[in-house]
């Protein structure tokens, strides 16, 4: 069978590097206990809510180490190939290809898998064994093993709001990592960090946290998940476009975060109450 | 193996242009939402119950963007594979093909994903990174990242009256989406909207559109969802074509929606009183 | 690798198109429904239980309107491949051959999927695009879109009386179709049928038809499902052939409906009270 | 791809023929009602337990009929390309091979699907075109349609006894077969078969069957299913080996119908008691 | 694709021959049993705890008659391919490959299926053909059917003790087979095996059976099985070697059959007071 | 279809091969009785909790046995195939490579299968003929059979913690084995290991164990796994690294083994308590 593929160009590790400093305000010691765990080679769990910032530490930590970032989103039907690599057609020839745990491994980058209990089981094992002294990956398609270098670092995400008993990290692995607890940052930062990403003035930013911190109390009275820093800035864009403020924040944080109409309400007067 | 292969050409993105205005009546300010969010790179959500003018505004906001439109219907058995590109035979050799949601990131294109939903676990993951600041996707099978232009928005639908625990979309998807509400179209309008397109007169429009309303009562009492609007259309079109009206109500109207014999008869005698 | 196939003569669309009038007894208006939605491109799914004549008025509709009629058994394991098409070995090469539904479309013939519900999700999905204004079938292996001729119809056929909660049509793929119920023929139609394709005389088949609806009765006494007016023409045909008439009918009537004792023992009553 | 494969010769049909009359003794009128319904082209299903000589009759109705007989057996695992057939690796090049099914229907054999029930819902499926007036088998693989020979006949066979609600047969297939009850022979009969097939002397037949009709009555009481006249014959065959004749019977008819001690010994009871 | 293969040579069936006589003591008249089923081409069962020497007997049987032994491990994920055959590739082609069952049926072996309960459906049925009149197994992917010579003999164990609802034999395997009761040897006998595999003093055996006696008195008190002799042989080998007597028994009987912290206790205080 | 692969280079046994003693401190009679096992070819089993020294122990007597280690981390998804071994694709060739069970048999190396229970059945399947008398592993994609030599050991772990009844061991399966119960080290032990792996001074080592053992008594108290030594030495590291001693407790002890707010704060005024 001839073959031709015009498109596989593999892109190098450089890609990943990250060149401008991301914006990041640190809450507490979280960026010093990080880089002790890096020069310990210690692996790192970021427990905490979705859109609190996990991701763009992991961004700022990347940048401040110097290493590649490869992030990794974890879902249901992520295996130990798709991590680990697989034959691909290139041209008229079949050629192995890294996958992207393989490719930091072999790179020396922070590997950072987000919602790790999202993945199947065969994957967390996939790890076990680059998370203990050995710090290897076995790639039995290959029939190889490939040591990490000491600039290798593995990091996983999870949110503890979430975890049923099915989707559970087993103690075997759990016990394998450090954990660093991330939540919503306190209002003064948030204002801060609302202003900045969305060009609102600092007026509207400040409704918008208050906004924020009252629906996060609903959290205990039926709402799954408090409203994300994330989504703040939303409504804080949409502001800024000119859409009227009340009917920006419905759009932004009511509305995406529920369908129950008595908790869209509730939210609603808080909006309509603050944002006058 | 030699390989022959008739019918594979690709249709340029354009065909997905929409060049003619499609029939849309705004209900309020869902055409200046949708437009903020453009401008800001947001993703929206469009919640609504089936047959209330989702589709038909999509349509509508691309021809106004001026922007090609790629709908996915999801389902269960759809796979990241279906969205991102597969590889295909192609005469006697094998070439990648983008998958839908490729061809709208590399063309600038909306992708419009309808009942986000019931699509599997992978395909929602696929579409995280495309939702933040990153809006890139991963293309493993090529082992590229391709990087979203800033023409290219994404667009998602469900309807929170079927959502179960099962199929619920999770906090961290949810909250990477600004959501607008969709309903049924006020009485004035959805008569207006039934008489352009079936045909029908005025008055015969007015009685589908009062039965339509008094149907949708009935969704506290049984019924599982309300009657489209798309449904009274039906009945306008076979009311048009001769089909006696009480008939061509039942046909369309009330048969279609329930198996429940009892909702039948009482929808049958809403009917025979309006419809007289 | 050197391939060699021998059978492989794919028959032309005309081969689907019924060239002898089908006999078929209309019980109501249903001929006329069938007519102005299909002039109206409108999609219709006839409701009813097993052999009771809705597969014969497909191919009575489909003869006067002279259109092939391609029918799509449809089960669990059913895929969207199947019904789209996919790529089959001839001789030394691999050509596209296109499924069912894509002929169908292709040909502008009139598409039947019988007991729709059965199918798997995606099936299902690959007929929404086909039964809204876009009238469109997405073949993603060869990367095109076809549209359909106003020649081409879609029909479906379900059991109200199987459902489950597992197998329920969704309101977004329900509320496509326009709706037509069907039911055994009312008793003097029945006889004219069962006397015409059983060759009965008109005596026995007055006593086969009043048996058929005796047992549809006790349809609310445990009875799962009546007894069709296909086995009524089995039990007819065993007669004809010299089987003793009781007996006939418990072949052809009681066993194959029921493994209850207790109701074979009741319908076996019936059949002695009725065929003396 | 070089291929070589020394073992593929297919068997021509003429292998299924069944050239000497089978032993078979009619219990009833089974032999005239499946002549007739072979005449009129129905589908016949042999409702009745395990070992009750439904397979012996099927072989002595092909003989009579002088049809090949094709048999399968159904289970969880068998699919549709089972039955239809597949492309087979033949030399050095891909040959489509005929399933059993489809084999059975291009020869005007007569096939017979053994414990239908356990197969998979797509199996069930592709005998639905072969069961009513159509008799016809689609071939997907080959894009052909077969039309079945009016020598051709459809058997089935299921145990009443085992269904459950996950494993009935669905009334849409049921209603296009008609039903022959089987259950194990009468006393005087059995004697006979049991006497002929082991060998035994007419005492010793007499015995066995005594045994196997007291062990039936336990059926109400615990025990799954009844003893099969082939245990019976098993016995008889130990016994005419030299095993003592108790001894014989626990081993061929107590052990290996139940695990349950109580039913066991309670069996050992009636086997002393008759076989002093 | 050119291929090469360095490895692959088969073993001829002599392999399979037993050609010293394994050490088995008979505990009844199970050896003329099997004989006289073996010459009556009669399938056996045999049910019994793990390790309490069925794969011995087997062993020792197959010596007897002089037939080569081909043992099969059942189990949830064995397929009828894995018993039947499969294309392999050889060098630079693909050849058939038969499984274990075809080589067996071949060869005129005994094919031993151990716990065949784990496996699943389809590898039942594959044993049905072979099990009755016919002899035959039909190998689907050469189009062939092998008959067996009357030296095959297909023999296979169960565990009574296991068996749940889900993993049961079905009525219809069941009554395919005789059945021979197997249990632990009795204590002289289990005394005599010990000595004579494990080189331990008679005295020490003595203690062994005493303390595996009293062990099996408890699976009435919680403990899912009794212990092996097999396991009473393992702890006489840990003395042999020097491994404090009472420690020998903890680690080779207490441990390995229970997690259950007071029955381990239990069985320590037996072992204490046997074992002086 | 020509194939190039630059990576596949295997790699040999050797590798394996432990030249350096592991850090291993006795607790008890483990070693001899390991010795023992592994002298009169008895596979041996590992029961005790997560990261307790099981692995380390593994390591230090291949070292002290001279023999290769080869560890497999057992998961769902880990197939018979992924221990056998597979062809794999090599420059333009198809060639054989084993899986590590296969290796360790050919090398009598010792295969150890860490947390055996989560595999799949097949995979336990696998290893039944290499822990009794036969030790053989039959490889069925290359029609062989490999009999291992003496210096083989199979040994397998499990955590007895965890056990569901879906996940257990059948008996079947672990009375092939003997069975070494471990546990956290004593006080004393532990505080030696912790100061040896971690460099922090004897006072800390002692209140890191200290800390360690009261929070294994919470384990009553709805934890679901004590603390491992492995944790202690984690935050012994960030101690050493210039961590708030405290903070390092709770980054390395309390966070990672719980998301229960109430245990955690326990934990942490037990740190407090303990680490002034």
């Amino acid at each position: 069978m001839a073959m031709k593929c015009a498109l596989s160009e593999e892109l190098p590790v450089d890609e990943y590097l990250i060149t401008e400093e991301p914006y990041y305000v640190p809450v507490g010691n979280e960026v010093e206990i990080f880089t002790a765990a890096y020069k310990n080679l210690l692996p790192v769990n970021l427990k905490g809510p979705t859109g609190c910032g996990k991701t763009r530490f992991m961004e700022y930590m990347a940048w401040k180490l110097q290493r590649p970032l490869i992030t990794i989103a974890c879902h249901e039907d992520l295996t130990a190939t798709d991590l680990v690599g697989r034959f691909l057609i290139k041209g008229e020839s079949v050629e192995w290809s890294d996958g992207p745990l393989t490719k930091a491994v072999r790179a020396g980058a922070i590997c950072y898998l987000d919602e790790v209990v999202e993945a199947r089981k065969d994957t967390i094992v996939v790890i076990h064994p680059l998370t203990d002294d050995r710090r290897i990956i076995p790639i039995d398609k290959l029939g190889i093993v490939v040591k990490a270098p000491d600039e290798f670092m593995l990091s996983v995400s999870y949110n503890p709001g979430y975890q049923s008993i099915v989707k559970d990290m087993k103690q075997s692995t759990r016990q394998r990592f450090v954990a660093i607890d991330f939540d919503y940052p306190p209002a003064e930062l948030e204002k801060q960090i609302v202003a900045h990403e969305s060009k609102v003035d600092e007026n509207t930013a400040t409704q918008l946290v208050e906004i924020g911190q009252s629906i996060r109390n609903f959290k205990h009275h039926g709402l799954e998940e408090g409203v994300s820093t994330r989504l703040l800035i939303y409504a804080g864009k949409l502001i800024q476009e000119g859409i009227e403020s009340k009917e920006a924040c419905r759009i932004a944080m009511a509305k995406p975060i529920t369908d129950n109409p008595d908790l869209q309400k509730s939210i609603d007067e808080i909006i309509a109450a603050i944002m006058e």
